[in-house]
């Protein structure tokens, strides 16, 4: 068998690794939906879908995609306020180059998405990071920096925020596009997990949505946790004051626009309904782990474990017992064949947390690994109660 | 009919446009193969290869490029030395944001690919180019500069060069090379007309093999003039010291590297022999292409008229008689249903050049193009003798 990925997960007997944040290969990955959209596009005659391609996306892809976010925003999406990219890093990427120069300033969340944080140092800009809490980044802690410096950008995560699972209150959403514009900054929002709202748990619109000026938001989303990673497919939404100098540029150019061939397999994909239908699934799959996820933690955990409730994405955070830190769990932790993402890897302030991702491991295997993490925080409590 | 493409190229009978260096699609975008190398990948049942990939591409999708390529340069080429891009236009992209920052300094040949100039724009980059003649960029005129300043890195299209066809004389390679050494930059080489070296026509090894000592040169690949450009695939061989930093980068961690599903695609592609095949027919097509379009230009064109000959890639060099300046035979041209790139857009001193692209049309066509374009010379000598 051809080893694909970038590492592999051990199996469930070995170790519950709560930190991968993949999608799970054996039922979020639909290969029978990307077979079936590529047969239907491969079975095409016109050989100029092979040639280098529209800079933005073809216009019938952007119009299929725009119809398909319209019906799931519940809210209005033209095409023309739409390009591809290569998912949300590709987007982000071509983001900073083009607005971007070297040192330049740039505000996230703390924590954010590591990955992220280590995509500003490829492109050699300086990171502030301002503090959230429960309902996202704090306006107050955004304008009190704001007041010392701007930045060019403030990349937020709105919904199922990398690492917290947090949601953007609706409230704060206009506060910090008020900020945006009083203050002259863009806000780019990750919103790959704003698809993977909950169903029937209400969240807000997407960040465009509270621009009503449109000039200051760009929205970055992508088809790797709706559809599947290795497509390497995603979009920017935005006004064409921010996608224009975007679409208008030199690499753009010479590529011939992103990934035209995928875009047609998910342009099939979504023309058929397979997009729609898959999405649904995962929506629901994700929130039935979720909830077996907390329910297996209310079970099983000690007194004094507490974790939050996110409204869709991929993570859970968890809380320990007052004066636990999170990578002493960890040792402990992986002896008991657990692992999770320590909170002291993603922020000061967060050593007593734990990222747990239930996106990849069935609802038994959950189960299987949330009692071995509780079986785990008391052995740690029973060590450090002898040891006193 | 979807239309897919940047741009429309205009039918025969209304304009012959040697300016598009595209291949034609009707013979050089094998979709039959694609369709077949696509359906045997997505036969596959392992859905892990739809899950975020290994960062610089998989291992067994790099051997078979390995194979391939060795096979191809006559020259060995290790699966480690290779990593796998989005294009040229996407290693070059990567390769400026890990080595480069804002201001820094970029040498490129005087003229160069005027997409690649926009690319350093995009990176905020600053171009000084260096003077070439028949057989590349003049090494003492390289030295000369370098003894003013030194870049990061020398941008150079080794062969087939765009615009001009040329290419780089195997003295020239080492010699850069030293100085590469001497001076401390590393050679980026732009090497997407290697392949489409005409077969017969003895052209050097690629830059990586004047690279004894493993340090200094870096070689960009692409599937999208041997196979089709919408599959956005590439790669990068180079050594560890320039591969490493990119393979550890923020980007390609967050993205699972690049475009695994198409690196599936062209790998079955390889293995199924269907690469080597259509290379071949390729090769074969674009040499013949190339012969009947100088022997329009030997047959059609007025005295004064010369053209350079390419060992291969899109393009042959046309200098018009003394005095005749490509931008106002250009006006001429259009008018006469046929269209070039003028050496004016190209640089100084090329003024009265033209780039005459042989990959777009047919044989029959080729000629109709160059007739309209020899009558407009004619035309337009007519004038300036009258004008006189």
């Amino acid at each position: 068998m051809v080893r694909y990925g970038q590492y592999d997960v051990p199996p469930v007997d070995q170790e519950v690794n709560f930190k991968v944040g993949q999608p799970s290969p054996h039922t979020l990955l639909p290969l029978d939906l990307v077979r079936q959209a590529a047969n239907a596009k491969f079975a095409e005659t016109d050989p100029k879908f092979l040639q280098y391609g529209d800079i933005p996306g073809y216009l019938e892809f952007r119009k299929s995609l725009a119809g398909f976010l319209t019906e799931q925003y519940g809210a209005p999406v033209s095409p023309d306020e739409l390009m591809v990219t290569n998912g949300i890093t590709g987007g982000l990427a071509l983001f900073i180059t083009i607005f971007c120069r070297s040192g330049d300033l740039v505000f996230a969340e703390d924590p954010s998405y590591f990955l992220a944080l280590r995509i500003f140092e490829d492109f050699k800009l300086n990171v502030v990071q301002i503090p959230m809490d429960e309902d996202g980044i704090i306006p107050e802690e955004l304008e009190k920096q704001l007041q010392k410096q701007v930045p060019k950008f403030l990349y937020t995560i709105p919904i199922g925020h990398n690492p917290t699972g947090r949601t953007l209150a609706e409230d704060r959403r206009k506060k910090i596009v008020e900020l945006a514009y009083k203050y002259n900054f863009v806000i780019c929002a990750d919103e790959v997990y704003h698809l993977l709202g909950f169903p029937g748990v209400p969240s807000p619109l997407p960040m465009p949505y509270y621009d009503q000026k449109k000039e200051r938001v760009v929205s970055l989303g992508s088809f790797s946790k709706i559809l599947a990673p290795a497509l390497r497919l995603g979009w920017m939404q935005g006004p064409m004051k921010i996608l224009k100098p975007i679409i208008d540029c030199g690499q753009l150019d010479s590529s011939g626009g992103i990934n035209p061939v995928i875009s047609g397999i998910v342009h099939q994909a979504i023309d058929l309904g397979l997009q729609k239908k898959h999405l649904a699934y995962v929506q629901e799959e994700l929130h039935r782990r979720c909830n077996i996820l907390m329910s297996a933690l209310d079970k099983y955990m000690p007194a004094g474990v507490t974790h939050e409730v996110p409204k869709g994405g991929y993570f859970v955070l968890v809380k320990l017992p007052e004066g636990m830190l999170s990578t002493d769990l960890l040792d402990v932790a992986v002896k008991n064949k657990a692992r999770f993402l320590p909170g002291t890897s993603f922020g000061q302030g967060f050593g007593s947390y734990l990222r747990l991702s239930f996106s990849y491991y069935s609802a038994e295997d959950i189960e299987v690994g949330v009692k071995r993490l509780a079986e785990a925080i008391t052995q740690l409590q029973n060590t450090q109660a002898n040891g006193k």
